[in-house]
């Protein structure tokens, strides 16, 4: 697998490309896109004044504005990388100065709820692909990001029945561009399939460092000196970006309450055998997960290495 | 932090060492005493021919057998490294064979029910010092040790309120010539906060990927293929050894369930916010939890690296 991004283009996909939002995901797109010359233009628009000076000092834009509807003029494709709370505010503001036959495209972890803010606010003659790149890291802001990010990770595609074909294919091979896999599905079945695989895995690691957190009999000092017995991986993931997070469950609510339900059941069952004594349920469901775990080291999903490869090649799960 | 183990001693800690089970973390005691040269004559015995004859191959002990009682003759230390589910059975072949003087320790992850299997077979005259070095991967086996595991990660002394200080301080040079820092507790503290930060955590993980697994709307090419989004970092948990978990649940049933039912209440609460939408209980848990992950970094059980530093510098835990 490459683990580098090609050489640049002799020729730009877009002519003129704006990122609204200049986070982790924002800011590594910008640094992709300009690396590989995916942009004749690149536009970068942030509300925060401070952002956009950031952005400028790392030079990861031709342009760099706080004012996105100036930012949109004249764009052929627009990404917003803002939490799913600021979409109907953002699409409001961009909508009347994007360009017939522009696209606009997203970032954002859920799509059902992309496609109902945004919808509504596009003018006709512009093409709505919503896309989520299903990649990131526990830091935020654009210092986070990095040009790589997005190489062998899957970036899935929500475009709604009647999207134009050719927008669609334009947005695929900005992503290919990036390194990504594409996959194209309903943003229905991409909210069921991320509430299992990344929402419902945040809740969980977000509630458990909180329980930890709360424990009168246990100090904070011990639950941080032993992390390594398994606690650690958890803090990685609840230290993700509050807000993004805030968003994603208040925009994905069905699925998750659903995935949720699901998982408590299961979870009432182990708790149920370990009360009894049932060693034989847990042995059976522990050799179970084993076998998923090694399905995801062969399709390139992670590192076989121990404890992801961490410092003096493991150090990690405990026992 | 060393990343490396110090120079071989001079003088040996102890005349003799015998290990009992070479798995991942008896393995990694043996490559670290050998290189460091903690026994006069380091002793491996594994019920498993198979391991007895890697054990071998490797060179990770100057004898090798699968006879447990012999194996214990004339030592002046012995740990158990096998599941706590076989202490007893180990307990009673070895005692006739237990020297004057002798110490017992192990490794294992429950210290309650460790004392309880261990205590009514060790004779007067040795002395048991029940121990638990906080360290792992989610590999098994001989061939998964390394000598380094148990660098800078805590290691936690179980003794009786009626140990002898002396044997309690041999056990804790032990430890500190592996790299570890060591700390004292009751069994019953011990117990308590592993199952917080370490047995609750597995068993949630164990859990959502049973959960995954078991989706009809959800493909399992879809969860292994999408896991960046969270999901892969609690497969790796949910790959630890299955037989050792089973004994850990079985045998430190009362914690694990009073932590459970604590974070069953919490998972309640913040179910209850997403269904009705209160963005705030969230965002000021998800902001709570980023402080703890902070801490953990700060004191050297962690990696500041995105996403554990995993190839490319990050491509984790996605959005």
């Amino acid at each position: 697998m490459p683990d580098r991004l090609g050489p640049p283009r002799d020729t730009p996909l877009f002519e003129r490309i704006t990122l609204i939002g200049l986070g982790l995901i924002g800011s590594s797109i910008a640094r992709a896109a300009r690396h590989l010359k995916l942009a004749g233009t690149l536009v970068a628009a942030d509300a925060s004044p401070e952002v956009t000076a950031r952005v400028r000092e790392l030079g990861l834009a031709d342009i760099a504005t706080t004012d996105a509807a100036a930012a949109v003029s004249g764009a052929d494709l627009v990404i917003l990388c803002v939490p799913v709370g600021a979409y109907g505010a953002v699409a409001e503001a961009i909508a009347p100065q994007l360009k017939s036959g522009a696209i606009v495209s997203d970032v954002g972890s859920v799509k059902g709820a992309a496609f109902a803010q945004l919808a509504p606010h596009i003018p006709a003659g512009v093409h709505l692909v919503p896309a989520h790149p299903v990649a990131g890291t526990e830091h935020s802001g654009p210092d986070a990001g990095f040009a790589t990010l997005f190489i062998d990770r899957w970036s899935i595609l929500t475009p709604p029945e009647d999207a134009d074909p050719a927008a669609v294919n334009a947005v695929r091979s900005f992503w290919r561009a990036l390194g990504s896999n594409v996959e194209v599905m309903t943003a229905q079945h991409h909210d069921l399939v991320l509430a299992i695989t990344s929402h419902v895995p945040h809740l969980i690691a977000y509630n458990i460092v909180g329980t930890a957190a709360d424990l009168e009999e246990v100090t904070q000092s011990e639950v941080i000196k032993f992390s390594a017995g398994g606690f650690r991986d958890f803090t990685r993931i609840a230290a993700s970006d509050p807000t993004m997070w805030r968003d994603v469950f208040l925009n994905n609510k069905e699925a998750v309450l659903e995935m949720l339900g699901r998982f408590n059941e299961d979870l009432a069952a182990l708790q149920r055998a370990i009360r009894w004594g049932d060693g034989q349920a847990l042995f059976d469901l522990f050799t179970r997960t084993r076998a998923i775990r090694r399905n995801i080291i062969a399709v390139g999903q992670e590192t076989a290495e121990p404890d992801f490869g961490r410092r003096r090649g493991g150090d990690g799960d405990g026992q």
